[in-house]
């Protein structure tokens, strides 16, 4: 027996092939599943992946018994559709499509309509009673094939449309007549010679095998290529290519096409949802000439269609156990189903569908989780601008936390502070933030910045407070001194109001309606079940009680990165910060250092007080210090400190770094001035102390920052157990503690097994890490990273998505490290991909104990971690 | 048999441990080999290391017998100094040292004159007919024996020999009389009653025992155990301890004591050296009180003893097989060698001595290759300070770029090159160094900064200038606008005289003598013998001709590493740089880059030239646009480009980074703007191509620098071959080249097998590499380094000796993954650390090909890989 190459399905029956994806493709398999399951499908056949690979293998020849087996399989598609390819009178049309493994979506070449010719087309017309449709249709068809197979160049097309188009002084093709279309018919078959040097083909046959052989060689055109390296998928998988009969929509008052939605894709109700439009093809409803009709009323106008219509979407979501996107033809009163895929829904109709489903027996828990994409749940915990308002968007800057926002414009930090205390709305707009900003951008609505990245300073803190930010719109031109931002020519003062939208980075003249957001209590209930489900424990990036109490009800599990360096910024403490720095001598230090610490220690009382004995990781201070001072006006300063500017200037002068990122900050301050970490370690301990004298038992973890080589931690260690000892002496209080390191610095990851001699916990800092190691400031990468994303050399910015090839391997080897030298070594991750599901998901397979994210994106990290634990398990 | 715990050497006999480093440590060795080469020594006996492990395992407690063998061997001591132990007539004096395998100099404890008490001090005086000698002897013991076995705080000892002082009016010990001593001694018995609370031993075996168990317990000392952990020196070894016969020097006329080497230590002219004082002892030499002797003065006074010490030092010589450092001691006309070890020398008589030895037969040449320090050799390459010259040292900074330079102060590169064309020799000082200041170090004759490492620009551009540079001098401060220079309460001006000593970090004021430097013969034959040895090829980092004539002439193979962006500095290129940057387009970037073109082309072929056909690796642009910028006085710049100043300020702060390090730069330029790489490409193929014609092959290497990402080698690689291909096709010359990347971000290294599909070589950039490794900015570390070496947490400067541990690791990561992809992947280092003799080891031993340096550290390189080759054969 010779080789099957060609599989058929219509008429209720197949081949054997439905869900046979490797052998004839996923289009193929799913047609043929449709119609193994009785539903009317125009009947076609599918040639297989391997055909595919014997082309390539026997220099684009077809192996034998092809052409006899396509010849069999048309006189079974002729005979299920009553209609004859290449017939005069009632002529089969024919669609080729290709068909991979897996969707390529647009990579590969179709042609729609083959089959006719001058003798054809008269076929068409009669059937179809009009002639401006045939003709329509023929100079498709010589457009699509000519281009495709025979490589003539579009562009000459489009000239005789337009030609055509001035000739008759109208603006649309849609008012060209039959008997203009005719003329574009021949110009184009003069063209065709022309351009490709022979005949446009008469012959169906010979027109079809083009078509098929043009769908095997565009498996291998550069474009799928690309796609197939980008997505790992192997070349030798080949493409089947999936012949079909072509149905119209357009045949007359009882035809008509649609589409539809086993749910509403919306809210996720339980209803069928979609629209039609008689006499019209798919391509009218798009064009939205004619307004289409809900799908409720085809059931007054064609009640049989109608139920059976209800019936196959019933069918299909039962058979696919997922809401289905629906196409379908109705052709002289004969309904065909055209396709059939899971439905594009938002984020609220997802969580109802998923717990709907689970609820009326059709999938599991695993399954209903596996069902919400992660990324989209931010839909659902900020703010959005009503879809209906109109947008004057006058600028695009990056997405840099989502949500969206409405206010006033202000320019400086404090002004935003002093408006909002008057309860005005306000937008603080900065070329960039800094450390100072902070207050202004805790009393703003929300933050527009014209500089720095997705990870920048106005971004981090941004999504960490769950505040709306826009950030690194290159277009704002700011004038401070005249308080001016302009925008692609658009002047604003202070005071006008403005729209951010932080989800998609548009900024938006005016004040534009927001929709709150609603946690519904399928929300809820879904949230449980990946609780259920999840291994990553679930932390949260918090500064405040505030943060700490939002993340709670997010569902946090602990804090896993509290930075200390925040609560040096409050306008009583700043001050004392400074003459900390500005002191000559260690003494001067640890006097203001004294001022500090029953500042510091009623944060921790405060925030160990939210979070009820939850674990709460406390990094000691991590910036530069010149980060503390002022940049400009030093005059006041140095008053207030009886120095002079002179002094103060050779100061800060002193301070200032090349490359602070890289500079004297993290354990380096800890080890430089060990008085700064011991007075921060006595205010975690005394207020450790404070909460056991409630009753309440807290374990802290002291985390260092920026180790790289074992004695840092050594000795940083030895000044927190010395203050540790020192404190339960003096208070007669007995309390246990934890000291760990970040992970941040690519050295680390290297001697990780002699870092863990020392540290109870680990936790990758890959925000620094990742800056490391690519070699790339994040908030300088803004002048390169998005030419390298959009030339391919990066596929994702490694700021919001790990890059596991480098960084991650660096996580890996720290992790396998760490653990050669304690086996149960506590492990987690508090840099932003913390909140990433493609990250979490990766931190999940390397054996991490938790990560750690900003309060808002807690929800996204618990769902994104039971997925991971979902997927580990298949 | 019980285990022998106690080996005797004295008398012309020993127990058979000569050399059994293992069991009775390295001095106890050595002093046995010397009494098996009958030199005469004090008799004594070692206590081998076995019992240390013993004491610790044993509670501190004695094993068994080994008080029965101390008994016994004090017996055989007393007999062959015919003296005896607790006598009160004729008492021998015992010292106890400490006896690694290895030598720990200084980490353990020592008791000298143990003996002594009451009534054997008698003895003493009696024998040394000194009563000042004998009381001072034994005050002496006291204080030792307190503070070491005892626990007895130094300064209280100090403080009664003090009150001594004062009671008699006298500025020096050596003022006071035996009588004083006597009631010193008294004092100090008290003192130790008072302090440790019992008795000052009186009975000599239990002076000793408490010795050797003080040995044994500063074993463990911490800062023996923290010298151990540092030289990875393993806590069971055990130190053995040595109890030997005191001599005295200082017992009459016919005693003395000296020291002395087998050959002249400053030139390496075979000659006895040396000098001794009679009736002294060793430390009286020391002190400088009297003026010591030459040893050839002794074979006239005492023509015996002189004849019996010239055949010691012959047979040790002989013996060693090197120069020795001899220690003796007469007592009573009798000869005693107390030390014999290798001798310090400076770099010229370390070659000469090599080289002689070799001649004489002495060894072998690989031997010879190995007696010589390759950091030393940097002596004999740069001019040096007369070290008869009296200095007036007014401050210190860092030994950036060895050798020594005198010179008037100038303030500013651009006074630096007019004064220089006038010819007067100048010292140019700055802040800090930038690319903008080439031209005037390259007319100076030596630099002073104020700020920066030793891998500053400063540092960096000095060395590979081979000129001399002070940087960091911390103390020195400059008012650029009065050209006042302050050092330490010294103001200079412009104009006056200074003097460097790049080698020491010293700045001197006026102007001091200096010595030229002389490669003599021998130091030509040594190179030669390591380059026959050496499996490492020694390229330089050499950016014009100048600097590729000196490299070659000091033995250099190919250049490594040849900057590209000093060339673009040029007076009267920076600004046609500067409009390739302000272009607003990219047709406006090729039009001034094509203005470039014939210079950097002419720059390759006076290279190539120079190098006559020897690989050279030319690195294309790598420092971020904005250093090419004017940092003020925009006012002028802005006239000549035509373009409003606002706009160029406009311009040159979006240019500006917060972390240039990791900004905008190496490949990342060539990404974003290819046209830049292109025409480098293009001039380095049309040199080639000049070359060719010439009749010269040139095969250029050319090398991208930053990559991180396979596509952007992949990217670039495409340019290159693009424009070679053009360029092949014009000129109608076929050449062959390479094209390599930089592994320099810690990302590179793990993916190196991915990079290597596109390289056809690697050269790991070390610099780049450390400082991401670290996270640290060599230009921002001056603030922390120093402290961190300080205080151990770093043994060394990672950025002056690589960190084999961590950006090690990842050389051999970046090695190993590289081959895996092609075996034969061509890999070198053009960092710093490539003139580093330690880092150079570990390239040979990581199987590197090739180190790359500054001209002036080419002799070094090629000594330190021939020894690395020699180690790696052991």
């Amino acid at each position: 027996m010779s080789t099957k190459w060609i599989y058929f399905f219509g008429n209720g029956q197949t081949d054997g092939q439905a869900g046979n994806r490797n052998l004839v493709g996923g289009k193929g398999a799913n047609l043929a599943e449709m119609v193994e399951l009785n539903i009317p499908v125009p009947a076609g056949f599918t040639i297989t992946t391997e055909v595919c690979n014997e082309f390539y293998n026997n220099n684009q020849q077809w192996p034998a018994g092809l052409r006899e087996q396509l010849q069999e399989n048309l006189v079974k598609v002729e005979e299920a559709m009553g209609a004859k390819f290449g017939d005069t009178n009632n002529p089969l049309l024919l669609s080729v499509r290709s068909g991979a493994r897996v969707s390529m979506p647009g990579m590969m070449d179709t042609v729609l309509n083959l089959g006719l010719n001058d003798r054809t087309v008269q076929g068409l017309i009669a059937k179809s009673n009009n002639p401006r449709f045939g003709w329509d249709s023929y100079r498709r068809f010589i457009q699509m094939y000519a281009d495709v197979v025979m490589g003539v160049e579009h562009q000459l097309f489009e000239a005789v449309l337009t030609g055509m188009r001035e000739k008759r002084g109208v603006e649309s093709d849609s008012d060209l007549t039959a008997e203009d279309l005719q003329q574009v018919v021949e110009q184009y078959k003069a063209i065709v010679v022309d351009s490709a040097g022979k005949m446009f083909p008469d012959d169906p046959m010979e027109q079809l095998e083009g078509a098929i052989n043009a769908v095997f060689l565009s498996w291998n055109n550069p474009r799928a290529i690309r796609y197939r390296q980008m997505n790992d998928i192997p070349g030798d998988w080949g493409t089947a290519v999936n012949v079909q009969a072509m149905v119209f929509g357009n045949m007359g008052p009882n035809s008509g096409t649609g589409v539809a939605f086993t749910r509403n894709p919306s809210t996720g109700e339980n209803e069928f949802y979609g629209e039609y439009l008689m006499d019209a093809q798919g391509e009218d409803v798009v064009a939205g000439i004619r307004t289409p009709q809900p799908i409720s009323t085809l059931a007054e106008t064609k009640p049989h269609i109608y139920q059976q219509l209800v019936d196959i979407y019933k069918l299909l979501e039962s058979h696919y156990k997922d809401m289905q996107d629906i196409e379908f033809t109705i052709q002289e009163d004969k309904l065909y189903m055209l396709q059939t895929r899971s439905g594009k829904r938002t984020a609220a109709a997802a969580v109802k569908i998923a717990v709907d489903m689970y609820k009326e027996g059709l999938i599991d828990k695993k399954t209903a989780v596996m069902r919400v994409d992660p990324k989209q749940l931010d839909q659902l915990l900020h703010k959005t601008i009503d879809p209906q308002a109109k947008l004057d968007v006058i600028g695009r800057g990056l997405p840099a936390s989502p949500g969206a926002a409405v206010g006033r414009l202000v320019f400086f930090a404090e002004d935003a502070e002093e408006w909002a205390s008057r309860e005005e709305p306000v937008i603080l707009v900065r070329s960039e933030t800094s450390p100072e900003d902070i207050g202004g951008m805790d009393a703003a609505v929300g933050i527009l910045t014209s500089r720095g990245g997705m990870t920048s300073h106005a971004a981090v803190v941004a999504r960490g407070m769950g505040k709306c930010c826009v950030a690194g719109c290159t277009d704002a031109h700011i004038n401070e001194e005249k308080k001016i931002l302009t925008i692609n020519g658009h002047q604003f003062q202070e005071g006008d109001w403005i729209t951010l939208n932080g989800t998609t980075g548009e900024v938006i003249a005016g004040q534009v309606d927001l929709i709150e957001p609603e946690l519904t209590g399928d929300f809820g209930t879904l949230m449980g079940w990946a609780d259920e489900i999840r291994r990553l424990e679930i932390r949260t990036n918090a500064d405040t009680p505030h943060d700490s109490q939002v993340a709670r009800d997010f569902g946090a599990e602990g804090i896993g990165l509290c930075r200390t360096e925040h609560m040096f910024f409050d306008a009583e403490r700043i001050n004392i910060v400074r003459k900390m720095i500005l002191a000559p001598d260690q003494a001067g230090r640890e006097a203001a250092l004294a001022q500090l610490l029953p500042m510091q220690r009623s944060d921790f009382i405060e925030i160990f007080r939210t979070m009820k004995g939850l674990p709460v990781t406390v990094r000691l201070l991590d910036p530069p210090l010149h980060e503390f001072l002022p940049h400009h006006d030093l005059q006041e300063l140095a008053q207030s400190m009886s120095i002079s500017v002179e002094r103060l200037e050779t100061i800060v002068d002193d301070l200032r770094e090349l490359n602070p990122m890289l500079g004297h900050r993290g354990v380096r301050l800890g080890v430089t001035y060990p008085e700064i970490y011991a007075m921060q370690a006595r205010a975690i301990f005394e207020a450790t102390a404070e909460l056991a004298k409630e009753g309440q038992t807290v374990i802290p973890e002291i985390m260092i920052p920026l180790v790289g080589v074992l004695p840092e931690l050594e000795l940083m260690k030895k000044v927190c157990v010395n203050v540790a000892q020192q404190v339960q002496e003096e208070t007669g209080i007995r309390f246990e503690y934890k000291i760990g390191t970040m992970i941040e610095v690519p050295r680390a990851c290297i001697v990780a097994d002699r870092i863990a001699q020392e540290a109870d916990f680990f936790s990758f800092g890959t925000n620094d890490l990742t800056q490391m190691t690519f070699g790339y400031s994040r908030d300088d990468a803004g002048n390169f990273l998005p030419i390298y994303i959009e030339q391919g050399v990066l596929e994702k910015d490694p700021f919001q998505t790990l890059d596991q090839l480098g960084v991650g391997e660096f996580v890996k080897i720290g992790v396998e490290r760490g653990r050669s030298t304690k086996p149960q070594l506590k492990i987690g991750i508090c840099g932003e991909h913390g909140g990433d599901p493609d990250s979490i998901d990766f931190f999940h397979r390397v054996g991490l104990d938790y990560v750690s994210c900003s309060p808002f994106r807690v929800p996204v990290a618990r769902l994104a971690a039971a997925q991971a634990q979902i997927r580990s398990e298949q």
